[in-house]
C-alpha cells in the first residue's frame, strides 16, 4: 500500500517525532511505499489568502471557495497545495498525525486541510440538486481510500471519557473525522490516540509504540468508523436530516450519524462502533490537557 | 464596556467584513470602547514554532507548553502575543468572527489561539493537587469577562441541525465555546450564527445586521451558556468526570456539561439552553457548507 503521514509538531525530538519514526519503519518494514509531509520542515503556509490565487486580478474581491474552485479547475492552484494534492491521489492510506491543541488540530494542520482541501476537489464534488447533495460524507474524490488519526493529548484518559470534563475523545474529534476526512470520502478508521504523554518516560514508550505499530500492521482490515453514507438513504434531501427511527434508542448529537446497527456499508463488512484506540499511561497529575512531552529523553 | 474583536477573514470586501462593521458601529454607537484585532490585516504568525520562544537555547528541544510556560513567566513572549494579551486583560467581552471553514476556525484564528493562550495565563492555572484540578472551566485568568462567536456558514441551517447530517453547530462550537473560552474563565454566550451567505443578497443583510446590532446591544445582558463550573462540585476529582446522576435523563455526549435544570450559576442568575441565535436565508441550493459570500455587493 502506499500511505502518506501529515506530521504537524515543530520538534523532532519529541514523542511525536519518536511516533513518526516508529510508524514510518514499520510501513517500511510491511513493504508499504511511505511519504510524509513534515509541515514545519517544509514552512508550510497556514493562511488562505490572496496569495494562493496568483490568477485573482488585484482589484477583485477575493471569495475564498469560488477563488479555490476556479484555481482548481484552471490548474492555477499554487506548487506546494498541487503538490499535496497529487500525494493524497498517490496514498491509499492518509494519516494526519498532531498533538491535541486547544481539542483541535494545530494551526498549521488545520491550514493544511483550508488551503489543500480544494473546491471540486474536497467539496463542491458531485451533482447538486433537489434529488442529490453533491457526492460527499462517504462518497468523494477520496473514496475508495483509508485515513486515520493519531493523536496525543496531556490530559487523563478519564477527562476524555463519555463523562469527562474535556468532553468524549470521539465526539471531540468529529468535527475533523467525520468534517474533514469522510466528507471527501475517506473510510475513517477509529484514532489512536495516547495520553498522559507529558509524563510519558522510557519504560512507558514500549508499549505506546508497540500499539502504533498494530495500528500500522491492520491499516487494512481495521473496520472503519461505521458514519453514515449521506446518499445511503438514510437522509432526507434536501434538508439532509436523518430519517426519523434510524438511530438508536436515546441517540443524539454526532452519534446519530453512526450505524451502529451491524447492518454493511458499502464495502460488505459488518460494521461495529469506531472508539479511539486508549493507550494510558501512569505518572503524576499533569497540570492541563495541553502539555506535550515532558522530561524525557526521547530523540 | 471595553470590547475586543478578533477578526479571522482574509477579504474586507466580504459578509464577514460588512458584519465586522455593524458591530464596531453598534458597539460605539452605545459608548463601548473597542479594539479590533483583524488578524489577516496584522499578518498573524498562525504556527507554534521556536521563534515564539527567543530565549530558548539553540540545542534545546522545544516542548510547547513548556516554552510557554517558561516564556509567560519571565515576560520572554514575542511582541505580537504579548498585545494580545494586554487586549484580552483589557476587554470586559470577547468577540471572536470567523467564517466556518471545515466545520472549525480558519488556521490563523486557530493560531492566535494556540500562541496566545498561554501556560500561566490561560492554562496551567491555580492549584493543581489531588483536591482541586486547577482554575479552568468556569474559573481562570479571566473569569468575570464574556466571549462570544460569531460565525458564517455556506450551508442550510437544517444541515447543522439536531438532526441534520453535519451535526449539531452547537456540538461542532463546544470545543471552541467549552475548550478554548470557557476553559480560561469566560461566560461564554450563545453563538451568533448566519447560515447559506453565499447567497446572502442585500436585501437579505438587512435582518442579518439588525440581529447582530441586537445581541451587541445585549451584550451585558444576555444568558451565558449554563456549562458546568469544573470546581462547582458536579465532577469527581481527579477523574473529572460528571458525578451520576446530576444528567437530564437521557443526556449524553457535550450535552453532559450543561446545567440545563434551572438553577443559579455564580452570577447568581438561572441559566437557560444556550443554544445559537438563528438567521435564515432563503435562496436556491448552495454546493456545499463551505462557500463564502457569492454573488453580492457587499462592502
Amino acid at each position: 500500500m502506499k500511505v502518506l503521514i501529515v506530521f504537524a509538531h515543530p520538534e523532532p525530538r519529541s514523542l511525536n517525532g519518536a511516533l513518526l519514526d516508529v510508524a514510518i519503519r514499520e510501513l517500511k518494514r510491511l513493504g508499504h511505499d511511505v511519504q510524509v509531509s513534515d509541515l514545519y520542515a517544509q514552512r508550510w503556509k497556514s493562511e488562505v489568502d490572496r496569495a494562493d490565487f496568483p490568477s485573482l486580478a488585484h482589484a477583485e474581491r477575493l471569495q475564498p471557495a469560488a477563488a479555490s474552485k476556479q484555481a482548481f479547475e484552471a490548474g492555477t492552484l499554487t506548487g506546494d497545495v498541487k503538490a499535496e494534492i497529487t500525494k493524497l491521489l498517490w496514498a491509499d492510506v492518509l494519516i494526519l498525525q498532531f498533538p491535541l491543541w486547544w481539542f483541535s488540530m494545530p494551526a498549521i494542520l488545520k491550514g493544511w486541510v483550508d488551503r489543500v482541501f480544494a473546491y471540486g476537489f474536497a467539496y463542491g464534488v458531485g451533482e447538486h440538486s433537489d434529488k442529490r447533495w453533491g457526492d460527499r460524507y462517504g462518497d468523494g474524490t477520496l473514496k475508495g481510500k483509508r485515513a486515520m488519526l493519531v493523536v496525543t493529548a496531556g490530559g487523563w484518559e478519564e477527562h476524555y471519557s463519555d463523562r469527562g470534563v474535556n468532553g468524549p475523545i470521539d465526539d471531540l474529534l468529529f468535527p475533523i473525522n467525520h468534517g474533514i476526512l469522510y466528507y471527501p470520502g475517506y473510510d475513517v478508521l477509529p484514532p489512536f490516540v495516547v495520553y498522559r504523554v507529558d509524563r510519558l518516560d522510557d519504560p512507558g514508550f514500549g508499549p505506546v509504540a508497540e500499539g502504533l505499530r498494530e495500528r500500522m500492521r491492520s491499516l487494512a482490515t481495521t473496520t472503519p468508523i461505521p458514519y453514515r453514507r449521506q446518499n445511503g438513504g438514510d437522509y432526507l434531501i434536501p434538508s439532509m436530516q436523518l430519517r426519523a427511527g434510524l438511530e438508536e434508542p436515546g441517540a443524539s448529537g454526532f452519534a446519530l450519524h453512526l450505524d451502529r446497527a451491524g447492518d454493511c456499508g458499502h464495502d460488505g463488512k459488518p460494521h461495529r462502533l469506531g472508539s479511539s484506540m486508549v493507550i494510558r499511561i501512569d505518572g503524576d497529575l499533569p497540570p492541563n490537557g495541553l502539555l506535550e512531552v515532558g522530561n524525557n529523553p526521547l530523540a
